[in-house]
This record gives structure tokens, C-alpha cells and sequence, in this order.
């Protein structure tokens, strides 16, 4: 069965994107930490992000780059987090996290419940941003 | 003046070094969240993560899959998790952290504190592991 990452990929659920191309795709977590939280995801789907091929692992990183400067323009934070944890969907993504404080990047606190018209909005803001 | 993590390169502070190149150090954390926690730093001393050229920020996703790899092959675990927060030393680094739970890479939890020679165990485990 394809994960819901993939099925994101293939537009059979919706989803906030903020970048793509042909072999990475960046959209919102729909429960953010912060707001500005996004996923960045590879289309192929590999579970476990240290079994992607080493050119796909630095080029996903150097895609997450991008969006992490757009994010940057488009929420005030000092910087920008990455975690990895991947226990929960079984498809490799990346979370960037706008952080003001290091505890903005602490998954065991409560998250954020945007509506679907504020994701909307910080999609359209970050995708403008992008560079 | 130097950053920790630059001082470790030069030797002028000791470290438990795991992986060396002529680009990118690996090392234990001192006070891991859990048995194995590396980090894997780029020579070059740049701040922050995302203002590497892409080229080293690949490379460096790519010799943490290497040390990633080894450190699974050490320490019972089902994955190893990423990372990069840097708000307190002014070095990028990565952290790899063996995950059995989501809540091992919670770093609001206190910290262990391995003695030196159970770090130096480790570090010589894990470097054995390097293929």
C-alpha cells in the first residue's frame, strides 16, 4: 500500500505544497510544532532515510536547503531545525522547523491545529519566498 | 577564537573520535541522550547548517549515513535519528542519535553521563563498525 506521503506525491490527497520537482517534494505538516513547520519528502519510497542511495541523501538535503531559506523569509525564528525521526510513516521525511528556542523542536510537546485557510496561507507564503 | 568543535579537530581538546576525513569529523556526545549519540561536523566552521555550499551539505549527509550505519551495527537499536537544532555551539553538527522510542531524541530529557572509558568503548565499537 503507498504511504500517505505517496499518496500526496500522486495528488490523491490534498496537501499545503510548497516546492517540487521530479524527485523531491516539500509540503506543511498539518500539525505543526511551529507554524512554518514543513516535511520534505523523496518520491521514491524508501522507509529509512540511510537506505536512500548517497546522491538521492544529498540532493534531498540540498532540496531542503531551499525550502528552509524560504521558510526563513516567511516566519520569524533565529533559524532553521531538521529532525529526522521517522518511526510513525514509514517513507523518509525530513522536518524543518522554525526555531525561536530550542525547545521549538521537542516533539513531545503539544502541537498546533492550524485551519486549512492559515496552512493555505503559509504554503502561498513560503512558496514565494522560495528563491 | 575557535569553536569547541574546531578545538577537537586540531586536538587542542580531546574528543571520542568515531570517523575522520579531510572534510568531516564524527565524535560522541559527552552527554548523550542515549548510548551512541554521535555528531558528525564538517571541518569547515560554518554556524549554520543551511549556509554550507550544497556540495559540503550533501557530503556531509553522506558521511553521517556511513557513521549512521556503523552506529547501528553497535548499539541495539531500530534506527538512527537526525538532528540539527545548533543553537548553542556556533559549529554546524549533526546529531545521530539510536532511536528505540520516538522520546529518545527528545532533548529536553536529561542528559547520561558516560565515564570516559565507556566512552572510549564505544567510540572504538563503533569505529570498528566504519566499512
Amino acid at each position: 500500500m503507498s504511504s500517505i506521503f505517496t499518496k500526496i506525491i500522486n495528488r490523491e490527497i490534498p496537501a499545503h505544497i510548497i516546492a517540487e520537482d521530479d524527485r523531491f517534494i516539500s509540503f506543511l505538516d498539518i500539525n505543526p510544532l511551529v507554524h512554518g513547520h514543513s516535511l520534505v519528502v523523496p518520491k521514491i519510497e524508501v522507509d529509512y532515510i540511510f537506505d536512500l542511495d548517497d546522491q538521492t541523501l544529498g540532493d534531498l538535503n540540498v532540496f531542503s536547503k531551499k525550502v528552509a531559506k524560504a521558510i526563513e523569509k516567511s516566519v520569524k525564528c533565529i533559524r532553521i531545525g531538521v529532525a529526522v525521526i521517522g518511526v510513525e510513516v514509514p517513507h523518509t521525511h525530513i522536518h524543518l522547523v522554525p526555531l525561536n528556542t530550542m525547545d521549538d523542536i521537542n516533539f513531545s510537546r503539544p502541537k498546533l491545529s492550524p485551519t486549512q485557510v492559515e496552512l493555505a496561507a503559509m504554503a502561498e507564503k513560503i512558496s514565494a519566498n522560495l528563491t
